[in-house]
């Protein structure tokens, strides 16, 4: 099969997913009666549970089993937070503008589309030319505002609608801006990731958890990116969820305790080097990978492990996920490491988690811009001797000779670094002045000897200050869950062999109804059984569906087997009940009482569908 | 005690629950380290834990228990819906501006503010005065803008912080503005509410729900309120989570099959004819309540009745309760009965969730605007003959006479009301021809008897079209856990009678923490059992607190009890422990591998610490 075969079948499959999720209501174009709004969607009922479902499993697999502190800070954040982050400044898409009309693209999508039509459809493309195109696709990431309106005017796109001529790219802010209070004197922004609320609140994080590290504090919640023109469906949107972690750890000792808990696991990973050698991802025991320095640490690989686990127990595809290296241009200066989880889906590799670590980036801009210092202390065992440089202005002599400059005097001779105050010191020794630098007065000044006293102490120190570095693994939950959807999806011929029947084969954990409820025929001793079993799920917590219409068994199945029910229990007696698993169409015979508690026990986790088969008499139809 | 010390001793309590609240991070003032921002906090670790147990119970409470659809829509919202719901129109407060500074404040707010401080401190105020004073805070909330205006004129008010004179009242919209996607054409507000979400998807999920009524809709998210000045801390906040429930019903058949299930529930009313006589609220049975008419239909008391569970369930004291009628002039004119489940705490009594019956009324304003018919059929068992006007106008002699205005006579003809065109009739009948107003045309035209023919005829009818009514309980999750913070907040004597001791008397189901674990003193083979018993914890799914420093046993109840951890499990030998109960301190004796399982019993309510007591060997410290 050739690349464009392959891309066909793949958006046949995309087609027929999102044709199965759309009828029954995975998911809904928001205000789709007034035509919609592009990027924006709904969760319907059994995607609003699915997501919930994925939530609930997030907060028990993460904050739980680490006993993380969970905050939840508001979507509104004052210009000053997102100005200290950095979004204020870099949180943008180069764009151009259609200059007759007006109308907004998004620069590297015009030229990304020009490269690939001609790739792919100009059969009089030349060698060279193909070579050229295809090297700006490979580097189009990191083309400059200015090499992309070069390009673009070499190339002579023009606006796609109007064929209407561009403007150069500009930077266009993608956060969603507002205005707090009434007064339009303080700007808002809704925020792009939930992590600066937790970043802002450390202090009193670490506080709470008595001034020890490591620990890591979790945040799920609404996050927000005003896309110049979305594309991808589901997977490029204006607002989704994200549940996000930041692990604050010392810098010194980023071992982690529980490494060993998922050392062992094997999975694919794609270091760095094997992309730029052009190699293929590989599976790698993350153990090996950390003891090899390809993951920078044992914290960062702990989180590798436990968002693998993650991902695959909720039913994604252990061979279509991948972890894959930020290379060194895609990764923020400050960051010491950073691995994506990436998802195989028809639209690619889809980036669906990304686990870095950031250093010390974000508590140093909080603390530079807000002036509250962000950081952790370690007590030592026993009082440690250091060696300090103690500066001492004379401030009466200062004064004599730069009166009313002495102040910016003694705050410069105060901020040397060692090596700088050391030759000074030395200077006065030999020469009894030096030239001093003053750059808040902007000029050099002579400083004498009897100015300044500069000296190396030995001073106990009691404890160490520093600034955690922080470990963020970051959930795109709805990426997750669309890509769920691609995974579980598949098609099977119906019994007459009529029709090909869509299935969800989701796990119980994330199926949105864990079972449903029919009585084989429309009769009242049957409906009061269904009803009385409905009562009892509804107790331990378990949604159901119950069908009383008299549509037949079969087609009763096909429709919750589309909704990725994977238990039906079909009323056919007043003591005993089948039940039948959706993948393997599997039937056992089981107690009315007992039904329950069994579907509570299957879809708790506690037991599979293979644990309870042999426990009950299995029944043909 | 006066109204003054009463008001002085809530204050106190007030402080006291705030500070407990504050310094345990159940909140934090959000962006904290940047002065925070007026109306904006976040949940604390505590806090996250309280409000995720309160919306995980309302979704077993409402949504499972009633099988409701629930969805989860964008919070971001074109113009056009909030125009069709009226939020773009209507939903304002009305300030006043600081004249020379430009600083704003609720014109309410300022009048109210005025009129207490002079009924509270000056002695030498006229009876008089001090009656004109209590009318005007008594109809404060129906004053219009020019009637406001004229009484801040009236009493000289001036701006608080400058004295500065004050501009007229004018409406400020509530939502905060932003702009959908980068061309600054699409205005978009954060929605105030979830509610359009649902209203707008009702056709999908109508027929999701199989075409049927009664059907109910939820959904869980944020909304925003862009206040003027937020007063009141945690209860008038910027933003907020509202969980709300939109059940579609026939509005000739309100009744609820389940209403029989609450119909004997007990408790405070407060209904409009008691508040008009100046009566207080009353105990009354539900059931009696609905019978009597006092609430307009089944539906809304059977959802008052659900409402009550759900609050006295949470913790919220029964006696401090109530639900309160809307008088006529609280009410939407559209709306047919709205009753506040109110909460009284030491802001007074606080509506908490609001169920109102809002009739068609944002089914219609959605129909309207986006022209798609939310609307709902019920089938007849057996056709029916209706009556039916039939209009039918003769194009050809209506060309004739009125050439290219006939599109427009024709359109008016076919819109004419039943009455009108049977007076048509009539009319043509006995004259032959008539006066017939066109409004597209501004004009008075002549219609003769050949132009139009007019009849009623026996037609048979299928099915019933209709536009659902809506009921909507609507809960502020926030304002109902500050409330419960309240309720649950009680001091006690320290052991040694030193201190006053903080708890929050949490039930399990919503206890941040389920349980602690305490080595009773730091010893390596009780902290082992100590480190087991937690991961059995993990396991079953308890949130539960480790503490192994050498603190003492009492400190840590005290620093437990003051976080409502309702459990402490002491590890006093290595094959079994003591339990003992947050309030009554009482405490039994548990074998180690039995405690979690115990643990898991007592939180998710299948027993109670009573069920439990007598099962177990009472243990004294």
């Amino acid at each position: 099969m050739d690349a464009a075969q392959e891309a066909q079948k793949r958006e046949a499959f995309r087609h027929l997913v999102l044709n199965a999720l759309e009828r029954r209501l995975f998911f809904i174009p928001s205000f789709k009666i007034y035509r919609g709004v592009a990027g924006l969607y709904d969760y319907g009922p059994p995607g609003c549970a699915v997501k919930a479902n994925v939530l609930a499993f997030w907060r028990q697999h993460f904050v739980l089993e680490e006993n993380m502190l969970e905050v939840d800070c508001p979507c509104v954040t004052p210009e000053v937070v997102l100005k200290a982050s950095g979004h204020v400044d870099k949180f943008t898409d180069l764009m151009v503008k259609d200059e007759k009309t007006g109308a907004c693209y998004r620069a590297d999508h015009l030229l990304k589309d020009y490269c690939k039509e001609k790739l792919e459809k100009d059969p009089k493309l030349s060698e060279e030319k193909a070579a050229e195109l295809k090297h700006v696709l490979a580097v189009l990431d990191d083309l400059s505002s200015e090499e992309l309106g070069a390009k673009i005017k070499e190339y002579g796109i023009t606006a796609p609608d109007t064929k209407n001529s561009l403007s150069d790219p500009y930077p266009f802010n993608l956060m969603f801006q507002t205005s707090i209070g009434p007064s339009g004197a303080s700007t808002g922004y809704m925020r792009p990731e939930t992590a600066q609320g937790i970043f802002v609140n450390f202090k009193d994080l670490y506080y709470y958890n008595g001034n020890k590290l490591p620990f890591a504090a979790a945040q799920i919640g609404q996050a927000f990116r005003n896309e110049i023109s979305p594309r991808q469906g589901l997977l490029r949107v204006r607002e989704f969820t994200l549940a996000e972690i930041e692990h604050f750890v010392d810098p010194d000792d980023k071992s982690h305790p529980k490494f060993a808990e998922v050392s062992k696991l094997e999975f694919l990973m794609f270091p760095r080097e094997d992309q730029v050698s052009g190699r293929q991802a590989r599976r790698i025991v993350i153990g090996e990978a950390v003891s090899q320095g390809i993951v920078n640490n044992e914290t960062l690989g702990y989180f590798i492990g436990r968002v693998y686990l993650f991902l695959t127990l909720l039913g994604i595809d252990k061979d279509r996920l991948r972890f894959r290296q930020h290379l060194a241009n895609e990764m923020a200066h400050y960051a010491a490491d950073c691995w994506d989880a990436e998802i195989e889906c028809s639209y690619g590799w889809i980036e669906c988690v990304g686990i870095a670590d950031r250093s010390a980036y974000d508590l140093h801009a909080h603390t530079d811009k807000s002036r509250v210092e962000l950081v952790a202390h370690e007590k030592y065992a026993e009082p440690k001797e250091v060696e300090k440089l103690v500066i001492t202005p004379i401030k009466k002599d200062l004064g004599l000779a730069f009166k009313g400059n002495q102040k910016m005097v003694v705050e410069a001779l105060l901020s040397m670094e060692e090596k700088e105050a050391m030759e000074l010191k030395a200077t006065l020794e030999e020469k009894l002045e030096a030239e001093f630098r003053v750059c808040t007065l902007d000029k050099v000044v002579t400083i004498k000897k009897n100015m300044v006293s500069i000296s190396k102490e030995i001073k106990k120190e009691h404890q160490r200050t520093f600034t955690p570095s922080v470990i963020e693994p970051s959930f795109g939950i709805g990426r997750i869950i669309y890509c769920l959807y691609e995974h579980s999806f598949y098609t099977r011929a119906s019994k007459d062999g009529d029709e090909l029947l869509n299935v969800f084969r989701f796990p119980p954990l994330v199926a949105p109804i864990k079972c449903t409820v029919f009585p084989l025929v429309q009769n009242q001793q049957y409906e009061e059984v269904a009803k009385s079993i409905a009562r009892s799920l509804t107790a331990v917590g378990i949604s159901y569906k119950i069908d009383i219409t008299g549509t037949s068994i079969g087609k009763r199945y096909a429709r919750t087997d589309e909704l990725g029910v994977p238990f039906a229990i079909t009323v056919d007696s007043t003591t005993s009940v089948t039940v039948r698993e959706r993948d393997s169409k599997q039937q056992i015979r089981v107690d009315v009482d007992k039904v329950s508690s069994l579907m509570k026990e299957v879809t708790d986790g506690v037991s599979t569908w293979p644990d309870v088969l042999w426990k009950y008499p299995t029944h043909s139809s």
